[in-house]
């Protein structure tokens, strides 16, 4: 499985991602999830991916093939001088609907032998960018190929192995977090899935794009054993336990309770 | 939807359920779905039931017919005298088989007819109890009749609408937990999911069963505007959004960045 989030910000976006791939529970390996694309100054995309790894690597491989045979008078006997391409792309909207179609494309060259094998070819991705002179924004890219857009009402989309994480993002996530409070959030929304799903695991990527720049600001990749990962971890549970300790007591409890005798050291179990 | 969770501690049992049934999203109710069975002096059970309204309803409705049945002479021409009843098992697993068996037939006796309609007759179902003389033991009860039960390694059993509030369990429970921490952790647990996720919602119900007791020591129903939850929504959330600006700062940020300026003002957002 996979977990990753996107935060549409006043300041700009974050985009994050876990890197866990897996076929069943025998076959389980790292790759990274979170893609950026800068075909020209005046543009920035940042793509997570989440579903099967053999179609969103193509979607990946085919909008870097149509940039090339874009810029190539030569194109290559596979594939006709593309129409649409990340380069040529006016709105943001249209780069999503432009990636659902080769999406959609992918699915369907591969998808009635893996359906006959009991496998999807299904796969959903999170857009992120800007165009210059254009708001950023972010899009959830469906399986099917159409999208939704983040709103300030809803400032983030998930896809992948998505509800563990969500409590968190419900409590805290509002357009005027900082940039790097939104960093921290989705950790803290990646940490807790991975504590709580074995399928979703370090390291963690993390993209900072500030509004109108049309670059990233910091790019991280947060191992288990990170002292930023590790400190956010512990401090996080840390608090939890501490705040629940803390919750008030019910009517038939002394209000002088003494917290729970026998806490557990909570301060080694990180994530 | 529904969550229901219970928890088997060293000092007894904690059960606790939401109320929310819904059939689509505008035919929204509220049911009890925490119930409890002392047919004698010497064996409690606690059930809470998730999945088909109408399959949970008639297994309630046929346990209590086996008891009523088995104390009369004269059985309803619906059934034959019961070999089975919770007044006569001997073990609680038993009594989770005899569940079973029973949610079994009912789901056979109407699945047929809800699969033609595209609806699922399947429920499934946590028990809870102890039988004098034994240790108290926790079940879940899945669709197909068969049972796992809890362990000091998993403390904790969820039905329905599961993982929102699971990251909460996995940092918190524990067998050391004392009855009414237990408890503040399923309301937190309960919380946490309604905040997320519509299909689940107050009233929150808990039963207490200290062990070998064999008798509630509490049961709570607590509505949305009750103090009791509102006090313990109102402070976890609180405590969250502190411990999230208290997390360790990204090592570009200077030391003393100060917390996100435009906190909202939490205290106003109950659960």
């Amino acid at each position: 499985m996979t977990y990753c989030v996107g935060l549409l910000l006043d300041q700009g976006l974050v985009m994050a991602s876990d890197s866990r791939t897996n076929a069943g529970v025998d076959y389980i390996s790292s790759y990274s999830k979170l893609h950026v694309f800068q075909p020209a100054p005046d543009r920035l995309f940042v793509l997570l991916a989440a579903g099967s790894l053999a179609t969103t690597q193509e979607v990946l491989n085919r909008i870097q093939r149509d940039l090339d045979q874009a810029a190539n008078p030569n194109p290559s006997p596979y594939q006709q001088s593309p129409r649409v391409t990340l380069l040529n792309v006016n709105y943001l909207f249209e780069a999503a609907t432009y990636i659902g179609q080769v999406s959609l494309a992918v699915q369907n060259e591969h998808g009635s032998a893996l359906r006959q094998a009991g496998a999807s070819p299904e796969a959903s991705f999170i857009l992120g960018g800007q165009i210059a002179g254009q708001a950023h924004g972010l899009f959830l890219i469906y399986s099917q190929g159409n999208a939704i857009e983040a709103s300030p009402e809803t400032p983030y989309l998930q896809i992948g192995e998505s509800k563990y994480g969500k409590p968190a993002l419900d409590r805290i996530a509002y357009p005027g977090l900082s940039l790097d409070d939104g960093a921290r959030l989705c950790l803290v929304s990646l940490a807790g899935t991975a504590r709580s799903n074995l399928t979703v695991a370090p390291p963690f990527e993390v993209a900072i794009c500030p509004r109108d720049k049309i670059a990233l600001s910091y790019r991280l990749k947060l191992d288990d054993d990170s002292p930023e990962l590790q400190g956010i971890s512990r401090s996080w549970n840390e608090s939890l336990t501490r705040a629940f300790y803390g919750l008030p007591r019910f009517t038939w409890e002394p209000v002088d309770t003494p917290t729970n005798a026998a806490v557990p050291n909570t301060s080694t179990t990180a994530t």
